[in-house]
């Protein structure tokens, strides 16, 4: 989608290092880490919110959940990590291209 | 499980409301809630991880992740929210049943 800064990202015009890479989802360091790791999965389709769901895009969410635990040793989160994902304005969503951030590499605080 | 809390919750042996409930999953309050609205989506089934996870579980999380989207104004979610899994001892995660933490009800501060 026109400016939507991960859709730039998935198709190479912004340049970000892919640790991961399948046809359905990229996985890059997060430019603003919150924790000494931090990761985030990003759909190469676009959509925003989990309220957009449909068949196709609960394959691809799927397809995220099944493969990030094949991607803990590679990535570092062998000792445990925090999946989250921000919807909307309460949620503090800040790009509007669903994501799913992955924080570890350390102990992390309670929420 | 035996000895597993979530389990119990399930079983209906520990009484626990639940705001929602199918075939797959149930929704109950988090007893510490950690924002105005925190809840919990437990599988029915038992695992703990993401990393235990194979096609039948994969289709579980699909379906949790498939049915959240559609509680959201029942739960009053419809303003955004945060969907946070823990996964083990650096991801904070108190209890080994796999869960699914949605908080919302107020505009959440930075992760």
């Amino acid at each position: 989608m026109e400016n939507c800064i991960f859709c730039k990202i998935v198709a190479g015009e912004i340049p970000s290092p892919r640790l991961y890479e399948d046809e359905y989802m990229i996985v890059i360091r997060d430019i603003e880490p919150k924790a000494k790791l931090h990761y985030l999965c990003l759909p190469k389709t676009h959509f925003a919110l989990l309220s957009e769901m449909d068949a196709a895009r609960a394959e691809i969410v799927k397809h995220i959940f099944a493969t990030i635990p094949t991607l803990e040793e590679k990535l570092g989160l062998q000792d445990g990590y925090r999946v989250i994902i921000n919807q909307g304005e309460n949620g503090g969503q800040t790009v509007h291209h669903l994501h799913v951030h992955l924080l570890g590499g350390e102990k992390l605080s309670d929420f």
